[in-house]
């Protein structure tokens, strides 16, 4: 199984999520992450889905089947190398003595606390998935409580953007 | 309308966004963002939906109804005061008058590029919502190619984390 991230601009209306979730779970396609967040124009939304995926011809059916709906104005199947990243908040468990390595830990990988109390540092950092694991994994000895990962954002590089087609 | 945060920990499985998209398109409350993303524990994803709805009793009806979902674990309504970001990459038309311009308001805001051409740079900036709406709107007179936010990630503040109850 694969990872494949789409990036989809939608209508911006109740049930657009309902039924492009349903023509994954219906093909038993479990979503690794979603996200669905408004963008500059009101009426349209835009959807990056991550979804695992046996191979490329399971895909090619998907964005079909998702063409199909009139909800759907674009899908756009990011290129290697176009910017995918995500955001991670991670609370990690704390005392005096492990405090100073914590925080050289987040310095390594850019990562800025948000939140410092007698117990526990809240942190955030962005990237790939490659470098939130590893920040986890160097992070995990010292008691992870709790994290939350934003789903991924996804972008060409260069000028060229993602415009909604004319309706 | 005001817009509501839910941090909610569920089964991993295929179907469960669908169930969970659906009782809220059922009512006609439009999900305003949505975050589905692994957790440390492979068995359990992390979901944060931002909805908009009329008051609080409809919020309460909603979380009662997500409580009836076997494959609903937990429920954080986020108190006044956690911490609730989101991620944003803004790909920024520009020139070589406009650039330092574009980069001194980056600055401004923390925000780092991630890629830089001839005609356009792609920034990454993480806040909540009134920063990131703060950014796109001094950005917007150099022209906007495109932009994708990660939907919310929140979190409560203090040492207390947000542990899956045993199932």
């Amino acid at each position: 199984m694969n990872n494949y991230t789409l990036s989809i601009l939608v209508a911006n209306a109740s049930g657009v999520l309902t039924r492009i979730a349903a023509l994954f779970s219906r093909r038993g396609y479990n979503i690794e992450s979603l996200t669905v967040s408004p963008t500059l124009d009101p009426a349209v939304s835009r959807m990056t889905v991550v979804a695992s995926v046996s191979d490329d011809q399971v895909l090619e059916q998907i964005v079909k089947q998702l063409n199909k709906l009139v909800e759907v104005y674009k899908i756009i199947e990011p290129e290697l190398g176009s910017i995918d990243r995500q955001l991670l908040l991670l609370k990690v468990s704390c005392n005096p003595t492990t405090r100073s390595a914590i925080i050289e830990i987040l310095n390594l990988f850019r990562a800025h606390a948000v939140d410092v109390g007698a117990e526990s540092i809240t942190a955030e950092v962005t990237g790939d998935s490659a470098k939130l694991r590893a920040i986890t994994e160097l992070l995990v000895p010292y008691g992870i409580i709790e994290m939350a990962t934003s789903g991924h954002v996804a972008m060409a590089r260069g000028a060229k953007g993602m415009a909604v087609p004319r309706r």
